[in-house]
């Protein structure tokens, strides 16, 4: 009997961290009767005078918000990362190891209007999201002590957002994360040998296979990738190979833009909620080197698996040994094509 | 200034998987509006006749359990892994790779009374387990197929636990998963190094510094890892080098079972409810080989933050960039051994 990827358990490497993930499909079909995730109320008023992302209202901290009409951006109130800190490590006999670590920590808001989420606005101003993650993707990075700057999003509170109005974040901090730092090794590695950026060769066959694609338009792509770990994960590929968002022409902005509304809209439609994920961009560290290995990229990881209430848990196996799916990346794809 | 790890933000070093946790002691005091858990309901019968798990019910395959007394165990009737997978591989380009993973999936009851958990059961019971462990750790890892057995329990709804019946797991398969293969590394790279076991010579730091024991018996230790990543997160360590169930003594065993008592005791005080975790014991690989460098040791990765109902979440950022935590190591240890 030969090895099926639709039937037999297996494990898929993943070429942009180097890491395994476990894959069951056969046991897609498992009764559940665990826990139920509470489904979001969906009507939300243009304006919430108790919000404080909402234009013109009152923040922990005690600023006003600006009456804003597009996009709006300041510091988190309550940072994980400060510009403050001051410099240091510490260590004990090479197994207690710590660092200070200076950073800033922002908030994004995508929209004044409370009501709305990415896939309900225009691509237009979905465009201006990209712009202000641009500007601070450069002026963040600029800064002496920033050397790497994540872009993110929690939708949901599912995802520990505990705020539905529209909004991203940003932490940039000195060193580089573990997550980049994985990619950034194998994407070195892999263009060192070849000359070429690792996701331009794998987008290669993707476009040729087809099977995982979600989305495409003229410079961007939308697929799950062949080792996903969620069961809806996704992510958005640039087709010419550039680092970060400073190096995309405005035809790119505006096709990424695209690709992000056409991405979010086909995921709300399939468990018909507002579909709950974080999603982030990976570009090139801002410490001054060049990382011509770096393919610009943005991940998208949906919790939900079978249902608006029924969520796929990472816990023991998962903690303990590494992740693992049920559905396969290619079924996974087929059902969110299916509903473009 | 200098650092002060109990002030400043900054990363820790996990010197067991060679990773970086991000810890922001200054947010602790954040306010939080957010997702609420469910709070499990607390009473239940000793005997559930809908249960699965119960002693003389009806499982999902249409199996009968046996009247059993003590503890046990059999072939998970959904496993994810299976005996019956063919070998094989799949690769193109090198970009996509997959391998087959043969396996077996089990489920352990820890007791037949439905409405316990470990740290309701007496130690007698709980070293009944731990024989329990060992012999299946045994059992499977003689065959030529298994080269890892990974003993696991999630405990409560909100680890995707679907049966409060007091149970574990284990899935033991052909290749050594991805978060033990890292600590193999470590304590090899540590073990040539130093000729001694990396946690053996950890755990002397943390019985010298006292600051993160939270209990402590004549042969384990539970702490709370200077590297900790999740709120109240422990890990049980052997005081003795050695590496996996069979090696221990009767002595010890029974240490052992005492040591996850008062560990889980001590948890369930924390808010007052059932405490929600996963756990599992990480110890030598079954694939014929010595791995004199293994230590023993056992995870508990509790999700709770803040209250019965409000976890941490390892959303955006955590996912994305690398795990964050807000009170420190040595903060949650203070609390925890203020309950012992
Ligand atoms: O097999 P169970 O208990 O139904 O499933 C639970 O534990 C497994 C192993 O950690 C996870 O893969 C599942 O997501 C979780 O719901
Ligand atoms: O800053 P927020 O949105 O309140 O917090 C949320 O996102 C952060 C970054 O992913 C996480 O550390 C928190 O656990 C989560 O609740």
């Amino acid at each position: 009997m030969a090895l099926d990827l639709a039937e037999h358990p297996h494990r898929r490497y993943n070429a942009l961290t180097g890491e395994w993930v476990l894959v069951s499909p056969h046991r897609a079909k498992r009764p559940w009767q665990g826990q139920q995730e509470e489904v979001e109320k969906e009507t939300r008023p243009a304006y919430d005078p108790t919000c404080y992302l909402c234009p013109g209202n009152e923040r922990a901290g005690g600023e006003k918000n600006p009456p804003y009409s597009q996009t709006f951006v300041f510091n988190n109130d309550f940072g994980a990362l400060q510009e403050s800190t001051p410099t240091g490590s510490f260590e004990k006999s090479g197994l207690l190891k710590a660092e200070s670590e200076r950073g800033v920590c922002k908030v994004i808001c995508f929209s004044p209007r409370h009501d709305l989420t990415l896939p309900d606005m225009e691509v237009a101003d979905i465009r201006k999201v990209v712009d202000l993650w641009q500007h601070e993707y450069e002026e963040l990075g600029k800064l002496d002590f920033i050397n790497y700057v994540q872009i993110f999003e929690n939708k949901g509170i599912i995802m520990g957002c505990s705020n539905p109005h529209p909004h991203g974040q940003i932490w940039a901090q000195s060193s580089i994360p573990v997550e980049p730092a994985k990619e950034l090794m194998q994407q070195q590695n892999y263009f060192e040998a070849n000359n070429r950026s690792l996701l331009n060769d794998y987008l290669a066959i993707e476009l040729e296979e087809k099977k995982r694609i979600v989305v495409e338009n003229e410079h961007f792509v939308a697929l799950v990738p062949f080792w996903a770990v969620w069961p809806f994960e996704t992510m958005i590929v640039s087709k010419r190979h550039f680092g970060n968002l400073s190096q995309m022409s405005e035809e790119e902005k505006d096709a990424y833009a695209d690709c992000i509304k056409r991405l979010t809209v086909v995921y709300d439609k399939v468990f018909n909620v507002s579909f709950p994920y974080s999603a982030g961009i990976h570009q090139t560290p801002t410490d001054g080197q060049e990382h011509p290995a770096w393919h610009f990229h943005m991940h998208f990881y949906p919790p939900l698996l079978r249902s608006a209430t029924v969520k796929k848990f990472m816990v023991g196996y998962e903690m303990l040994g590494n992740p693992q799916r049920d559905i396969t990346p290619e079924t996974a794809a087929d059902r969110l094509r299916s509903l473009v």
